[in-house]
């Protein structure tokens, strides 16, 4: 498939590792078209991909991954622009952290979210939130954190959701059973609003591969 | 042990009537000395128990259980006053929701929590967060949640933090183990913010005997 992922962060160096491994058409966007962090990933792995600007990775891609900085991804999606975006499924996985203050906050949450934001403003893209409650290490390969644990998914089309659903299966090995739909793309505040909790486990446990598991009780 | 219970609604039934089983001289505190929900709750353990003012009820506990509606705590507290709370254990059990707008949100969250507006306004109460993540049926019986599972602590007191970690297994029957401390007060901004994931998997799942566990992978 071809396929987009915007932003050379981490985030979307390891996604668009996997993707590429796997033997997808893969273009990684950036700011500039020839970024230093996305020629450096080109040589990563072996030159088979592509590189350039956010807008014409996602004018290639049939699906677009958004691994932009949380904090920058409005910006980065209007760079896009609503055309490349158009009827696509956009998953968007960065959480909107603010590091500049001390204690990390998020920039919006509560009464909206980050992924609510993106659906706004391009109303004809199928915003799909997922992976932002885990580390990306463990996003491409869930087996890093032992035994069944839980990945939230949301957004407002169901044909999206399941899609982001069997790739996420196929392409990275989540079990499909522990992927939970939480509803329309207004579930994102919940699944941004975990950073907190995350962030301090993360300095507690010492390393990001750890994830959470959902126990049912009968009622 | 002497202990009050702020709170007539169902998380402060809940915890004292399982405070009350459990032999402990409890006075259930709210806005009335008789409130008709004292009084029923009291006729519920079979006299067994008192009730008061929140400030009659904190005056009597040598620890606090602060079970009153998380949007209306700082009010409930203030009516106690500080000379009631002066070096106690305060166990801050509610969750800032606003219910009145539809969705659920926050009155609180982000930059700052509950917890911490409890612990400023009343610098010498002994401030810990600890069971909001969970139903109040869950709080008194964890084994109503198959397997472990993790409930997250947080406050400035060592000591304080220590006596709460006891009482919550000697009392409730949560193992020492499963008892997360995220550190000083202000992890209760991520506890707090766990309720929006919360209430979507509550109304997915259809009943409240749900919770997490934490899985942890190897560096």
């Amino acid at each position: 498939m071809k396929i987009a992922v915007l932003g050379s962060g981490m985030v979307g160096n390891t996604i668009a590792t996997k993707l590429v491994q796997l033997g997808h058409q893969v273009m990684m966007g950036s700011r500039t078209a020839k970024s230093a962090a996305g020629q450096e990933w080109l040589c990563s792995v072996g030159g088979k991909a592509q590189i350039g600007t956010f807008a014409d990775a996602a004018a290639l891609g049939e699906s677009v991954f958004d691994c932009t900085n949380g904090a920058n991804s409005l910006t980065a999606l209007r760079a896009v622009g609503a055309n490349n975006l158009r009827g696509k499924v956009l998953i968007n996985v960065g959480n909107p952290l603010d590091f500049s203050k001390g204690m990390p906050t998020l920039t919006v949450c509560n009464t909206d979210s980050l992924g609510e934001q993106l659906q706004r403003e391009f109303p004809e893209a199928l915003v799909v939130k997922a992976l932002n409650t885990v580390n990306c290490e463990v996003m491409v390969k869930p087996s890093l954190v032992p035994g069944d644990h839980n990945l939230f998914i949301c957004g407002n089309d169901q044909g999206a959701k399941a899609k982001v659903n069997r790739w996420l299966c196929d392409w990275f090995g989540w079990k499909s059973e522990n992927i939970i739909d939480l509803g329309d793309i207004s579930g994102a505040r919940g699944m941004e609003m975990w950073m907190p909790i995350w962030l301090r486990l993360y300095g507690k446990i010492g390393h990001p591969h750890f994830n959470l598991r959902l126990s049912i009780g009968s009622k």
